[in-house]
């Protein structure tokens, strides 16, 4: 049998366990504290769900990995947490609403490798349902804000709103409905990657044949709210909404120096109706997105096939970018490989491993992560598995040491050693 | 569409969910101070792999989800994470030894249903690979001490070893090798379902036609460890090493009120070669075993093909039957459905909401998970919402308070109320 992961996937050994573990904790005790609560959903939804027209589209589905049960039921993995919030939303009609709920979980996308994409990966998603109120677009933005100021991140959050793209198109290139806009704002998303010829080439085949310089003059603006909004709300109709939502969310964040007005932003999927912002590493010193996300007040309620719509807004960070941000800064090699802290060595094992199995047990007691020696080693070999772990301090028990009911207590950073008590040996190490 | 989950998988909203984060918290936490570090590998593996002879066998397949991705790979979700740890270990030959790690993670059987049995659940494992000896054994057990006192669980830890059950079936059946022995330990492990009678019956349907009852005697001995391994070592032959595991286990164990040396000890799972352990309530109020493990020296080496056998001992914990058990001491609906300590209420929507946005971002930036309204209601329906969700402090803010620069702060327990300033009422809540 040949040993070997599935094609897109990975295995995390401990370091890099760590090391994710701790972003994943940052990102939860920050989405608690903005007031947002769990939700976990099975990886496995049925197919149908999967499949539903106001889900992921088709691109997603032909990306989905299907399965069956041996009650022949059509099953698939999932490919985001919003299609299983839709859900969850429409199966408990009694939550109460505003419903502010996180979820951190496994998705799956049987789609082409490249560089940073995976076929098993982690979503961090933060939505408010319920609420059409710009508070909860505002809040997206700090939270963001809070996140990556905790990461060390130095980033830059870019907004803009849908509503103010879709009255450019109406204005510029004459589209009815924010239908026939989105076909503008589709384009558009490609602007960084194809420049403004290249939008304006895909605008002209998509059939636009108006003159594009006004259009582009305001779409380029790069300056403060204030000016922006000014300059388009001499140019546009403000009926569609843009108006009001960008102001009341730019009052609401004050002046955020980290927090810039970009009226190209466009964000790829279909289905964002209003406020729409990206997070970005200030100095470009990456070139994906860290976080990205929307309101989308019709996705909801046209899951759900509700009368209503269910107003919504999300925010939904990417741990990979970030994980491959941080082993940047410190290669994976210098990364902590275990939390051991203490790693006991009995040196000569028959004699002097059950008082270590003794000293083991009262540092675990008193809260220090401890580990000794389960292979009857002698000492050399000891310290050169302490060292591969990078463990702090090694704690040395021979013969002499137990008869004087000691031990000695090595740091392996200073190379200090001290001979200590068993509990001032222990009192030492938990004060560390 | 009809909204449902796929059978036998559950969502957990909040209250749950919650309460299931904390279980894993602890376990975590108490699983690194032990020195297990964590290790992830995919929900998805080869089949290949799932199907390898020793992974878990024929049984386990026909319930193995399986799927193809769009290459045309044959793959499966895993059944249990001992497969993947066998693989990591194989695929990673320079990880040092003993490898201790600990692996939370999803599980999916397509199996039958019942109370307590899903089809997708978690397992939460902790392994050490590469040493044979019984510290590894003795630390798993005082692991799972550790983690159901913190639980505040009253268990008793069952303690066995296949070597002294092979033992019995060679000295009383006549087996010749530890293969042939499995039958009788495989029909033992039911005896707390049919009784003596009932396994008696089916060894003797297995062709075993010996007088059972000095067997009997000593399988269902209940005595302290010292006098019932006396017993043992004046009826059998001590060459198979069961002795010297089970003393040694039990010198290191020292005197535990809590653990119980059960020679009747099977497990259903066929690798075990040494120590069987099971958790269960004290009290007998909880039918099935908490945590269960042992230890299976051949299982890897098997699997890998390996010339040398790779010892491994391991214990796995239920997630399911804690928080049943956590669900029956307090109900869902008296467990706390949200983090939130403090909920702002804008008495006059429009002129009070930037001042509570104001004094919300404060109390984040404090540390304390604070949450406001986002829906433009009344003071009443406020409350009401504070109140299902169980925010201990309500913070209002009407335009006498706005005029003040203070805030009313009501304690929604003792329904005492107090006006402060907005610093004032932040370094309230911080310091509860």
């Amino acid at each position: 049998m040949k040993l070997q992961l599935p094609r897109g996937m990975r295995d995390f050994a401990p370091a890099e366990k760590l090391l994710r573990d701790g972003v994943l904790a940052t990102l939860k005790a920050t989405f608690e504290r903005y007031g947002f609560n769990p939700l976990e959903t099975p990886i496995v939804e049925r197919w149908e769900t999967l499949a539903a027209k106001y889900g992921g589209g088709e691109e997603i589905l032909k990306e989905t990995y299907k399965l069956t049960d041996q009650g022949g039921r059509q099953l698939g993995l999932r490919y985001d947490l919003t299609t299983p919030l839709a859900r969850f939303v429409g199966m408990n009609p009694s939550v109460k609403k505003p419903f502010k709920r996180y979820h951190v979980g496994l998705v799956y996308r049987d789609g082409p490798l490249k560089k940073g994409r995976y076929r098993e990966f982690y979503q961090c998603d933060v939505d408010t349902v319920g609420s059409a109120s710009m508070l909860a677009d505002a809040e997206c933005v700090l939270l963001a804000l809070d996140v990556f100021e905790q990461l060390g991140f130095d980033v830059e959050v870019r907004v803009n709103n849908r509503r103010l793209l879709f009255a450019l198109a109406k204005r510029f290139l004459g589209t009815k409905d924010d239908e026939s806009a989105l076909g503008f704002v589709l384009s558009l998303d490609k602007l960084e990657k194809v420049g403004r010829d290249g939008v304006t080439k895909e605008l002209r085949e998509k059939g636009f044949a108006q003159d594009l310089d006004e259009l582009w003059s305001l779409v380029e603006l790069d300056e403060a709210p204030r000016d922006a909004l000014a300059r388009l709300r001499e140019a546009l109709d403000e009926s569609g909404g843009w108006l009001q939502d960008l102001e009341a969310l730019f009052a609401l964040l004050g002046p955020q120096r980290r927090v810039r007005f970009v009226p190209s932003l466009a964000r790829g999927l279909g289905y964002y109706t209003g406020t729409v912002f990206e997070v970005f590493m200030a100095d470009g010193s990456f070139h994906g997105a860290l976080a990205a996300g929307g309101r989308y007040d019709n996705l909801i309620g046209d899951f759900l096939g509700a009368k209503e719509p269910v107003p919504a807004v999300g925010i939904s960070f990417g741990l990979e970018p970030i994980v491959e941000l941080l082993k940047a800064r410190t290669p994976l090699a210098d990364q902590p490989k275990t939390t051991v802290r203490a790693y006991l060595v009995p040196v000569v094992p028959d004699q002097t491993t059950a008082g270590c199995f003794e000293m083991l047990s009262k540092l675990r007691a008193a809260g220090v992560h401890a580990d000794m020696d389960l292979m009857g080693r002698g000492p050399s070999a000891n310290f050169k598995y302490a060292n591969a772990y990078g463990v702090p301090f090694v704690i040395v028990l021979g013969p002499d040491e137990l008869a004087a009911g000691q031990v000695t207590l090595k740091d392996m950073g200073s190379g200090e050693e001290a001979r200590l008590g068993f509990d001032e040996a222990v009192a030492r190490l938990t004060a560390l």
